[in-house]
Order: C-alpha cells, then sequence, then structure tokens
C-alpha cells in the first residue's frame, strides 16, 4: 500500500505585519551561508512602499521580475539564474515577493542555482538531482497555494509542468494578510477562485482522502465567507481568512490532485498565454456537467462580485489552436485520472477535450 | 510586531496500511546515516501483531516502554537514553510506535542522544543545544496532537513542562489510521477528547487567529462526527476523521494556546499521576463557567458514548494535596495568559485555582 509521503513547508509564520520579521528570519541564514541573498519582487511593486520595506543589504541582489506577461517559462528561470550566477555568485538565500508565479520562480530558481543546465530537463517529478539553495515565499495575493506546493509550474518549450520535487518546497513561509489588501479587485477575485476550484476538484476525484476532503471542506467554508456569505467582500478579517484557504487549498491537493478545469486551463496559458487563475475562471464556468454544484456557486460568486467573465471566446479559435491546447491538456493524465479514475480514457479523447473548449 | 515562526513535520504521510512503508521511508536514512534504529514501542503492543511488522533488522534496539503507570518523566528519559548509548551508541534515528506518551518520548529522548545531562535541565523553551537524531513518530492512539507539536512534555522533580524547540518536532509522521481501530473504548474517547479540549481553549483565548481558527473549527466538526452526530461511534470513516482532527486540533495551537483545562490538568497528573487525557476530561466537565459551549457539548459527548467519569474526587484531597495541584497549574502562566488575557492575575490565584480543583 503507498500513500504520498508529502513534504511540508519548514517553517511557517501567519500573522499581520509579520512582514517585518523577515530581516530577523533570514539573519541566521545569512550567517551559516555566508553569503549575500536575491530578493524576486513581481514589478507591480517597483516604487511601492512595500519595497522600501524589504531588508536588502548593499550586498544584495534585488530582482523585479514582470509577470503580468505570461506563467514563468524555464526560458526566464534560466536566464535569471544565469543573472544571479554571472554577476554575484551562489547566493545563500533567495526572497520571493509576489503572488503564485513569484513563487514559483523564487522555487524553481532556487533549485536551479545547484542544478546545471536547462530547467527543461527537470520538467517532472523527482528529475532534479541536488537541493537547492535556501528559499522564503512570502505571497502578495492568495490562492494559488503555491506557497505551500512540492511544484514549481513553468511553462517550457515542448510542455506546462512543474519541477516537482520535496526540494521544491519553501524552506520557509511568511504570511501576512495585509501584503494582499491592494489586490486589484478582478485579481483577488480569479485568484481566491484558483483555491475554489482546487477544492472542488480535490473533493470531487478519485484520490480525495480524509486529509485532502478535511482540509478542503474548511477552505471552502473559508471561501464562502470570503466570496458569498453575508459578510463577504474586501475586509481586513476576509484577507486573513482567504490566506488560511490558500494554504488549506494547497495541503489539500498533497493528497488529492486538480481536474479537469485545470486540464483546460493548462492548455489555455500555453498556447494563448492566459494568465493562471483567469484561465481557471474562464473554463470553469462551463464544467457544470462535470462538478455540478461547484459551477453552481461559482457563478453566484461571479455575479455577487460583478465579475464579468468572457464568453464566446472559442469562436474566434482555429481548429488547429483548439488542437493544440487539447493535446496540452490531454498530456495532464494525473488529471484525468484524478477526475474520471482510472479508466478516463474511455471517456477522455482529443475531441472530448476540444468540444470542451468549444464550450469557452 | 512578533508572531510564532511554527516548525512543521518534515514530512508526513496518510493513509490506511501506510504503516507498512515504515521499512522504505528509514532506509536511505539507515544509509545515510550509517547505523542502527532504534524502536520504542507503547509494552499494550507485547505480542500483538503490530510488533511483527515492525522491520527491526537484527542490529536495532527494539524497546518496550510501559506508560500506563504514569505520564513520561525525566527520570524515564534519561535512563532510556543512558541504557541506548551504553548499548550500542549513537543510533541512525529513533522510531516511536504508541499514543501521545510514546510520541513525547521518542521525541525527547531523540534530544536528549545528542544533549548531555539530565533532561531536567531542558525542561523549558529553547533549552535544547543541539539537534537530535532523527525521529520518526507513528500514533496508535489520536487525540493529544503530540505527533505534530514542538513540545515533548514530562515531568521532572520540580515541574511538568516540555522540551520545546523547533528540533523536538518529528522528521516524519505516519499516520495510518487502522492503527487506532484496537483502542479501547475508554481510551478511544478520553483521548479523542483532549483535542476536543484543545480546540475548545485554543478558539476560547486570547492568542486565536484566523490560522488557529481555521484549523480548530475544522478539528472541531471532525470531532463532532466522531463522538456527537448521527454516525459517530466506532467506525473506519471515524478513525481516519480522529487521525486528521488530532493533527489539526495540534496546528491550532501552533498559533493559540491550551487554557484552564490543562492548567488543572497538570496539576492532576503531576501530583495524582493521572494520565492527560483522562485527567483533562476530569476537569473539563466542571468549567461550564469557563467554556459554557464547550463544556456543554463534552457532556453530550460523554452521555452517549456511556463514558463514566468519576465525581467528588476532592472530597479525598487534602489541603496539601490541593494547595500542591493549585501550585502546579499557577505556574504555567501561558495558559493562563491565553484564557484570561494579559491580566490574568486579577481573576487567577491560588485560592482560585484551589476552588477548581474542589469542584472536582
Amino acid at each position: 500500500m503507498q500513500h504520498k509521503n508529502f513534504k511540508n513547508i519548514d517553517k511557517v509564520v501567519f500573522g499581520r505585519g509579520s512582514f517585518s520579521m523577515l530581516s530577523d528570519i533570514i539573519a541566521p541564514v545569512r550567517k551559516e551561508n555566508k553569503n549575500y541573498f536575491v530578493f524576486v519582487i513581481d514589478a507591480y511593486f517597483k516604487g511601492k512602499e512595500l519595497v522600501k520595506r524589504i531588508p536588502a543589504l548593499p550586498e544584495d541582489l534585488v530582482l523585479f521580475e514582470d509577470v503580468d506577461a505570461h506563467e514563468p517559462t524555464t526560458q526566464q528561470i534560466d536566464a535569471l539564474r544565469n543573472t544571479i550566477l554571472a554577476q554575484k555568485g551562489l547566493p545563500s538565500g533567495i526572497v520571493g515577493i509576489g503572488g503564485g508565479s513569484i513563487m514559483d520562480i523564487a522555487k524553481a530558481t532556487a533549485l536551479m542555482l545547484t542544478n546545471e543546465g536547462s530547467s527543461t530537463q527537470y520538467q517532472g517529478l523527482n528529475l532534479i538531482k541536488k537541493p537547492g539553495v535556501y528559499h522564503l515565499g512570502i505571497p502578495t495575493i492568495s490562492g494559488t497555494g503555491a506557497e505551500c506546493s512540492s511544484t514549481a509550474v513553468l511553462t517550457g518549450p515542448v510542455k506546462k509542468l512543474g519541477l516537482k520535487c520535496e526540494w521544491t518546497v519553501f524552506n520557509q513561509v511568511i504570511l501576512d494578510p495585509e501584503l494582499i489588501a491592494s489586490v486589484p479587485n478582478d485579481w483577488w477575485f480569479h485568484t481566491g477562485m484558483d483555491t475554489y476550484i482546487h477544492c472542488i476538484e480535490s473533493e470531487n476525484g478519485t484520490l480525495n482522502n480524509a486529509f485532502s476532503h478535511a482540509y478542503a471542506e474548511q477552505a471552502l467554508s473559508l471561501c464562502r465567507d470570503v466570496f458569498l456569505n453575508e459578510q463577504s467582500g474586501r475586509s481586513a478579517q476576509n484577507d486573513d481568512k482567504l490566506m488560511v484557504a490558500s494554504l488549506m487549498g494547497g495541503l489539500s491537493l498533497s493528497y488529492s490532485e486538480v481536474g479537469v478545469c485545470h486540464a483546460l486551463s493548462y492548455g489555455l496559458s500555453k498556447i494563448l498565454d492566459y494568465r493562471h487563475c483567469y484561465a481557471n475562471c474562464v473554463a470553469f464556468q462551463h464544467l457544470e456537467d462535470v462538478y455540478p454544484q461547484g459551477v453552481q456557486e461559482f457563478k453566484k460568486m461571479v455575479a455577487k462580485h460583478k465579475i464579468v467573465l468572457p464568453q464566446h471566446l472559442a469562436e474566434e479559435w482555429s481548429e488547429d489552436i483548439l488542437t493544440k491546447m487539447a493535446e496540452v491538456a490531454y498530456n495532464l493524465p494525473h488529471m484525468w485520472h484524478q477526475a474520471f479514475g482510472e479508466a478516463w480514457k474511455e471517456k477522455v479523447s482529443l475531441l472530448y477535450i476540444k468540444d470542451l473548449y468549444k464550450r469557452l
């Protein structure tokens, strides 16, 4: 009998204002590794107040990464790694400050600083050869669960697939709900829905067990508080809840898996450069036959927060684009297995997936 | 702004039958540390089926510890450490198989194998000087949260207090719900109630935050499924739930704290050798003024499972015993602070605590 043996984040701080503990937290790592630190920050924060609070020393490297245009790519990670090593050699550690993309960039770069060659050759499970440098994540938007996952999802020339191993997991995460207060409303919603969809796919899948179920159930309850119930909407209390929901949704996936929506979403990101959480929302609204209750509730939340999701997108898509997206999605067997069980190929074909895309 | 920076269990397996993964899990540790393993097992399992499944090699040390008579003591840990070192030197690691006491014994022994002198000198926060050896916990009864806590509670000549630091936390935990199926009914109930009481004390305390609240809320919901709702009672499904509840209750405490019931319970254990979870139940039933809803619900669960808790115990206790217990309880300021806030001394005195004990 084999079950997953999952690696936890080593250490976690949760609390309002905890960002200010960053300097103290990395001090012993600086001392032990006797080297500089890299801070990788979402370019969105350039010139903003948060940047002034980053405890960078003169020898540290502060890098802003633009993550608006596309999901993190293998090319981007390789370039970042080369820049860091060329400029200052191996750092003591790397701190990522931003959303899911920055979390993945920090995790992937930490690994690639010590593993030779291109990151494309490590896309998959347990292909990484050596532990990376110390890496610390500070989410500034909540929902992706990237703060606790053992994968750093990268889009490569051939596939969108993560560097997945236990060394990917952060050594430290700082969860400061104050940091997510100023997220633009659409992003707040789309990213929060990533957690909601994680839980729906986790619960309605063949791998769900008491562990993943307990986490999903609680994360769903928190999502309802944040996005659906009477006290829903933007508030300090709901920022606290959303940050915990994102973590718990991610932990639910440690035993379960995502499903149909994420498979479609990966195709949209790989072929059309849709951002992950947005792509999820675009696809999820049309999956009522697969996740009936989840999609119904999702639509209530969309309506409640006056979110406009695009319709009739597929009308613009050529057969070639549809085929390419379907191929990306089909090549995620773990997601189809989660959704439909071992015999998923009886139901799922390229044609079936193309038909799903045509609903969008 | 300071928040707790809590250390997670490094790795966790959850699932029915996962006990059989033990051999594979420790194989790389054997290889890396090039030494034998110690297995510390609750003496309850002597001659039982489970012992035959322990993957001990000829060079390993298999030790049965009797934990029925009293809580783990500093003397017991020192003796165990001395025995192990005298017989075979420093091991590659230590595996604890049993309830909360065995979890604490495994954690404390792992630390004391590398820290000189008596464990009494390390009772408290961050007094341990060096990381211990690799330690792995396999709970065979659920509720104490000892599988995830950063403390190994020991009763010493002067105080009942844990060896508390991040090195205390297990490197690995195997959560196999099949192992708790045969727990005697009273123990199943008393130990399960430890989680329930953790959550009530966590929720009704000054340190509670969104993180501890989310964990407590879900653990309470699981406790209700196991002990109160229509499907409550002994079943495979409820064993799954109880094992997750115990973990989540323990994680709730990572940000919060226990309160009045645990303070009283420590006095009962230190002075009268009451077992921890039983002592909690004995005390909790009389704390309706402090935890009104919690105690009411607790009593429903006691009635539902026909558990008999002793009454009028205090009639047999001398003033001297009452004073001694009150002194033990009073010297747990973090618990009183959690229950009543910074000004707890305005409410809580030796007299107040003695009056609480007189209710028992």
